[in-house]
């Protein structure tokens, strides 16, 4: 019995544990479109009849899966508080939780079943060395952030100083300064904010030439991190 | 006879090839530029007798090109069933079908003749290139196309959670948050959706630092690849 | 006479050459100033005075040194035909012309004095580097043009097919969602026209995706070819 | 007592020295966020007693810090003057200054109290490194920062010419087109300025096409040499 759930949960190369991998990523794609049909406004009740039973489906599967994997695992403790345990958890405790709790909190109950997500990590190699990449450059990516964020915030006091006398309602404080910042430095520019003042402007000509050189580096390590995270991958097997 | 079509429309170095091969590259771009006057609105209506004439003309050139094709190819069926033995029959397709059909889907019909610009590749070295680098690094692609289209999803999810309650207009649902992930997360930011409370605006501060080194990775990708396709191509010949 | 003007306009390492081609770039630099002020509205009578003899002043010299340089050349027709002989022409005809020509074509010729900047790539080692790089990635940046353009193309017509007729005041032609094109697929996302169609969105959303690596290519060649331009230029001097 | 401020201004191993490092990065993020809180409009009374309080005392920590490190400096003269020296006057100086001071330049005195960010470079290698990368680099920002501002230039005298008809309060003169410049060749793109016309759309194709690469040049210049600065910095201590 245990040799038989330990072949179909554990990953190896016989049929039938690659079909239940194959199953069980079906479940979590099933689950999070679910997830996502249920935030469509004016459903019909019968709809949500449908949905609640999928997400009810899968929720015993993985339920399922999970006291299968304590089951089978020799080390219990371990397992139960390794990354992928507590992630199996939580794909399946809001589930459990939404019927002792009053309706106001169950919003961010439902989010939390976006944890599925993270249960495809483990059958995909590639996301495994991605994670693994973030981690290796963490410091290289914690430096470069902090650089970037002073930027942000010597953008947003330089813009603050310019506008808030002509704009107040958007340039009200610092903070709302590091809006506009952020959604300048990156280019993303909305344009629900952007200086009018003469000073202003020309302040933004001269932290665009420069800032975009500084905000583009986190960037460029993520992207090289990951990029050369993947490369190797498909030379191990 | 045949000969002479073999010379004519198989690509080699004698003069008449050459010219016919410019002739019909020439009709494809004036067929691609009738097709956009076209979609002016109120045309003269001698335009488009001008038009409609230029289109048949076009129509009839690449029929003979087609059959042509046909004619001297070694191996027919190979031919017809080939990429460009596709293309060269949808470029004329629609024209003969648009005969016998009403006219509410003409309008679809009409956009076939699109595939017309595809043509061109059987002239450009570097697009063949293109074409076929795109498919060596299909694997790379679909892979972090997997990862970018995870994180947009994820973004999307969230800022749903945010801006629902204050902008239930913009944010409906989860399906209508990803068109705010999209924009956002390719920096494009039309300002059309844009997040209000300072929840989401956080989010979008912290996803927007993170995000953009991952959706940068399949476009990076794609550039590498296509630059690597091409650099040779001049060595070649 | 003659070696004493060569001396002076021709660069070589005597201080009295130094300082005349320092007093050309100032006046190139002042007289583009000169005629952005001039672009200014409501200005004083006094203040066109001034403008003008600024400009007169910096057309007396440039003429001087046209004249000179003609004068102090080996081989006179090959310096007029030139590309600097065309310049320093060009840079002093507009102010000779607008004696002869009534008013409304003047503004068209005041833009020609602009041509004055490209005087400065004399001066400018590393502008002529940038220009000779240019030149020598011409072929490779014109093939990536002509596949950014289909692109750009490709996605005018796909959105023209999906928004013409929800949106027949922003898409009324394809060369319309042309504009839109360009904007969107640089990222410049301005926000005067996008997608609102289900259809259109979804369509934009992988345009997007892969668009970018395209468009991103002919950037990252002009950029590189003038990053190369530029390093070997302080180790020559 | 010299040896004593010595061992705990100046940075060495010593836990003493590491705990005085550690407060003074503390107190300067501390009046930092201090800083932006009074930025808050409708701040209460007593709130204001509060952060009044704060900056008061963290000019007391820096006034000390300040003294210390001119009383155990070997060349005092050498150290006021110097970087850091600097920095550390202009930390306390606008405090100081506020008392005589009349209220309606206190704002921009106030706005000096963010030198005090710099004050972190000192406790920061990969900041040090990034100062030096810039030092380093100037060269080649300058040069770009030329052909760049002259690209801007270039495009804002185009667009100035081509829109100031059609729209003359957004394009009145060539200063305000450069508005428009920075914002679109950045790919910002706030949507508060664009052109309308047939001719300006036309001219914004063909200068986003070329002019972004030039654009990118000074971000990536910048970007590369800051990635140089970091790297090395993890293997020398």
């Amino acid at each position: 019995m245990k040799n038989y759930l330990k072949n179909l949960v554990e990953p190896n190369n016989s049929k039938r544990s690659k079909r239940f991998a194959f199953f069980i990523q079906f479940l979590i794609i099933l689950s999070v479109i679910t997830f996502s049909i249920e935030t469509l406004p004016d459903l019909k009740p019968q709809t949500r009849v449908v949905l609640n039973a999928i997400e009810a489906f899968c929720v015993v599967i993985f339920t399922f899966e999970y006291v299968s994997r304590i089951f089978v695992a020799d080390n219990k403790p371990k397992f139960i508080f390794s990354f992928f345990g507590i992630i199996d958890l939580l794909a399946i405790l809001p589930f459990y939780l939404s019927f002792g709790i009053d309706l106001r909190s169950l919003r961010l109950l439902r989010m939390f079943r976006l944890f599925r997500l993270f249960k495809l990590v483990r059958y995909n190699k590639a996301m495994k060395h991605f994670a693994q990449a973030m981690i290796a450059a963490k410091e290289q990516i914690i430096l470069f952030m902090i650089i970037t964020l002073m930027l942000i915030y010597f953008a947003a006091v330089g813009i603050y100083y310019f506008e808030n006398e002509a704009q107040p309602e958007h340039f009200t404080s610092v903070f709302d300064s590091l809006w506009w910042s952020i959604v300048t430095l990156t280019t993303v520019g909305y344009g629900d904010v952007y200086p009018i003042t003469v000073g202003g402007r020309i302040f933004t000509f001269f932290i665009l030439l420069i800032g975009l050189g500084i905000v583009a580096i986190p960037t460029g390590i993520i992207s090289s991190s990951l990029t050369k995270a993947v490369e190797p991958s498909s030379e191990e097997e």
